[in-house]
Order: structure tokens, then C-alpha cells, then sequence
């Protein structure tokens, strides 16, 4: 008899997926986490019974997240990511020759533990002289830095737990503080069929703080609806206006230049939650 | 103690919905026909246990499969509709002007008996006198027509059960000389990530019909994955280069003329399937 993993994404819906074994389980200081081997997805990493990354589909999520504030701003030198100690979008932002430092600040540091131990093709760039990771929490490192980073990216769980923080107006103008004069930041915000005041409010909020405000998507198949939401907040530069010589080649599974652009054109009732 | 409907959209992976009743269950000529209220979808319709549409999302696949041929020919006026007996594809064909005849070929005429009664708002144009239902083999009414459709839509379910000839390259030939000479079909082609092989084999059959041979993307929530791909075979007219005036204002909540173009940008391993 198999066993199957059920993340209900709603009260009324979810997916399932089913799992040879899990690989490890426990509560640490923040949230629930536990790592399956699936058979569909390859390992998979749950934290508080959601679905955060898979070996088979983390490249969308970690490349939209990543490349498209990266390839915005015309040299990327040093860049921060809260969250995201799986280690993807460090390893998508190690392609970008520009970038000198790649800061990692996460607050659970069993995720990258575990995160090192099961999903070594996410992870295994974390190491890197380039990179330096912080177990520590990114509100607070964010609250403190000031005209430091080029590009700041919030890879962050739900807004539940440890990352209700990373939701507020108050945590946008700190990266606005954090950011340089031409700066650009983005964050996951999550779906638009099950969360759309959410990505409103944060509409709303970033468009505040930010003059140039901007959503884009993504599909990711293990994530709710498949539809996902990034909202990118930027001083200068228009991720939509991008110089052709602005792009390089880097290898990808899912970003291109061409999507770049397409990846904000919205769908209409997408659309009218971001204006 | 609720229940809940599970499709096992691979082996492996599926989704869950939780079921507030079953409206109706029968084995028709063709196929297990089950219609569900769902508390997260409105009304579902469940044809051999694969979701084929439901109330909350439908709009998606619908708008998609028409309005993009649509929207490409410059004045569709008689076009055909297989599949398709939920009536959501004859509803979005009905919102263009220009067509004057929609001919819908459903080979199950209980498709069609039940979504008039259960699904009212994608099936209630089906009585317009603009439209023919006919409840028929699509792969004959293919076979027997020439030089007779301005745009024909495969609105068909997997290519298994009654489906499995709407998928072969005789297929193709013979919507091709059902067509007039500018004329332009679509057929849905399922998911990249877990049907690859189908994409790329239908996509090599089109591209030797058919001089101009795209696929575009949408995201489907209940659709596996949430990715969905559709194949477009043009005689004449590319989707990607329509003059502005073409577009003319219709009532959607996921199309636009913008994402029209963007659709057709696909990530990187999905474009990949298609060269």
C-alpha cells in the first residue's frame, strides 16, 4: 500500500502526490518541515504541510524569481535574498557574472540543512566563495541595511508563520531603505485564483513605496493553481524596457529573454487586481 | 464526513476536490459521464474521471481555444466546433460579429443533454440560432467536408476513449481540406510536463499540413498541471503578426488582444518540444 502526500491549498482543494518515503521530519523553532521522496516530483520539501520546492519543477519558480529583476538592472553587484534557504535562487543568481556578493539571510536553518543533506542539485551552490548565508531574520536584516544592495529578492513561505512580516507596507519601505539609489526588488505573492485580495493589498502597498510597480507569472505545477504571482518593486529601471545587449546567455529551463516580456502580460482578471 | 473527488492525473499526482454532491452519474455510449457540485468550482463535469470543465475556471480554456483563431482570421464567418458539447467554445464563438454559422459536431449527445441542465452559464447559447449542434462522429464530418470552414476548434478530451483519432496526422489532412484556403485550425494538446511526447508529435504531424504551425499557452487550474497548450495550424494568417484594427472589443475575463501575443512565448522546454 502507497502512501500519498495531500497539501489542501484551500479548504475545499488541493493536490496529491504520492510518496515512496519520507526522508526526514521535525518541528523546529518555526514551522513544521519535512522532506518526502515522491514519485512524481522527485524529493519535495513541506513546510507547515505546504508544498515549497520539488526536484522536478523548482527551476520555474527559482529562474522567474531571479533572472528577471537580475537581467532589469543594467549590473547587479551585490544582492540579497530573504528567504529561500533551499538554495534555488542563490544558484540562479550565481549565473549572473556581475554579481560580487550574494547575501542569503533565512531564518530557519534547519531548511538549509536539510535542504543541503536532500536537494543537493537546489542547494549545492550555497557553499560558493560568492555567496554568504546568515541564519537570521529578514525583517530585521533589512530594517538595518541601508543603500546596500542592488536587487532584493523575497523568497519567502505564505503569508503564515514566520513570513507574516515580509507581507506589510512596513517591511516595502525597508527594502526601499535597504535597496540603492536604483534599486529593484520582487517577492513570491503568491496565486491569483485563491489569493486575490493578497495580491492586491500588495499591489497597493508596493506601488506606495515604489515608482515603478509591475506583476508577473509564472506556472508552477506543484504550487496552488499552477498560476503564480511575483511583484516586482523598482526605483529606475523598467523590467519591461530592458536594452537588447542588457540580456546574456545563461542556461536556463524555463526563462528566456522573449518571456521576460511576455511574463507581464496578464491575464485580464490578473490585470485588474494590480490596478 | 464529506467527500471528495480525486483525479489521478498521472500515476503518481492529482488533485483533490472536496464534492458536496454528485448531480448526476451514467455510463453513456461512450463514456463515464459524472457531474459534481464542488464547493471550490461550482458545478464539474467529469467525463471517464478526468475533469473536463467546471463553472469557476472554465472561462480559461474557452476564451482561449476561440478567441485566439478568431482574433487571427480576419472575418471568420462559418466555423466548426468538435467536441466541445459543454457549449463554453460555442458561447466565446457567438461574441464575434463577423460569424454568421457555428457548426458544433458532439459525438455524445449526453455531454451535451447534461450541461444544458447542470451548467447553464457555459451551455445556455447552444439554442442560438446561429449555431448547429450536431450530434455526430467529428472525425466523419471532417472527412466529408470541403473547402467549407473559415476556422475549425478541436475541443476534444484526451486522446484516449473517444477521442484517440482527433490526435493523428489523418486528422490533420483531413481538417485541412475541410478548410478554405485562408483557413486556420486549433485543437487543444494537453500539458508539457507530463504529456512532452504528445506535444511534440502532434506538433510535428501539424507542421506537415499545415505552412504556419504555433503553439500557445493558459493556465487551467484543474487541468494537470495548470499548464495548457493549444496547436494552431494556419494556411495563411500568422497569429503573431495581426493588424491592430482586427481586434475588435469583447467581453472576456482572460483574454485580451495583449496576451493574445504573449501566449504565444513559451518557456524555454516547452519551446523546445515544438522545433
Amino acid at each position: 500500500m502507497s502512501t500519498w502526500f495531500t497539501e489542501k491549498q484551500t479548504d475545499n482543494f488541493g493536490i496529491t502526490a504520492k510518496v515512496n518515503r519520507s526522508l526526514h521530519k521535525e518541528k523546529t523553532d518555526f514551522q513544521e518541515l519535512e522532506m518526502l521522496e515522491t514519485e512524481e516530483w522527485g524529493n519535495m520539501l513541506v513546510l507547515d504541510d505546504m508544498v515549497m520546492t520539488t526536484e522536478k519543477d523548482e527551476f520555474v519558480y527559482h529562474e522567474m524569481l531571479s533572472h528577471v529583476p537580475l537581467f532589469t538592472h543594467p549590473s547587479p553587484k551585490k544582492v540579497l535574498v530573504v528567504g529561500g534557504g533551499d538554495g534555488g535562487v542563490i544558484r540562479e543568481v550565481l549565473k549572473h557574472e556581475s554579481v560580487e556578493k550574494a547575501v542569503l539571510v533565512e531564518i530557519d536553518g534547519k531548511v538549509i540543512e536539510y535542504s543541503k543533506q536532500y536537494l543537493p542539485s537546489i542547494a549545492g551552490t550555497l557553499d560558493d566563495p560568492r555567496v554568504d548565508v546568515q541564519v537570521d531574520d529578514g525583517f530585521m536584516h533589512i530594517a538595518k541595511s541601508e543603500r546596500e544592495y542592488d536587487v532584493i529578492m523575497v523568497d519567502s513561505t505564505e503569508p503564515v508563520g514566520p513570513a507574516v512580516n515580509l507581507f506589510t507596507k512596513g517591511f516595502y519601505e525597508g527594502i526601499s531603505k535597504a535597496l540603492k539609489e536604483d534599486g529593484i526588488f520582487v517577492a513570491q505573492t503568491d496565486n491569483p485564483w485563491f489569493k486575490a485580495d493578497l495580491i492586491r493589498q500588495v499591489c497597493a502597498d508596493v506601488k506606495e513605496t515604489f515608482p515603478i510597480t509591475k506583476v508577473y507569472t509564472a506556472n508552477i505545477p506543484t504550487y496552488p493553481s499552477g498560476l503564480w504571482t511575483f511583484t516586482m518593486g523598482s526605483k529606475i529601471y523598467d523590467p519591461q524596457q530592458i536594452p537588447a545587449e542588457r540580456f546574456t546567455d545563461i542556461n536556463t529551463k524555463y526563462y528566456t529573454n522573449e518571456l521576460h516580456g511576455a511574463s507581464f502580460v496578464l491575464p485580464k482578471f490578473v490585470k485588474e487586481l494590480t490596478e
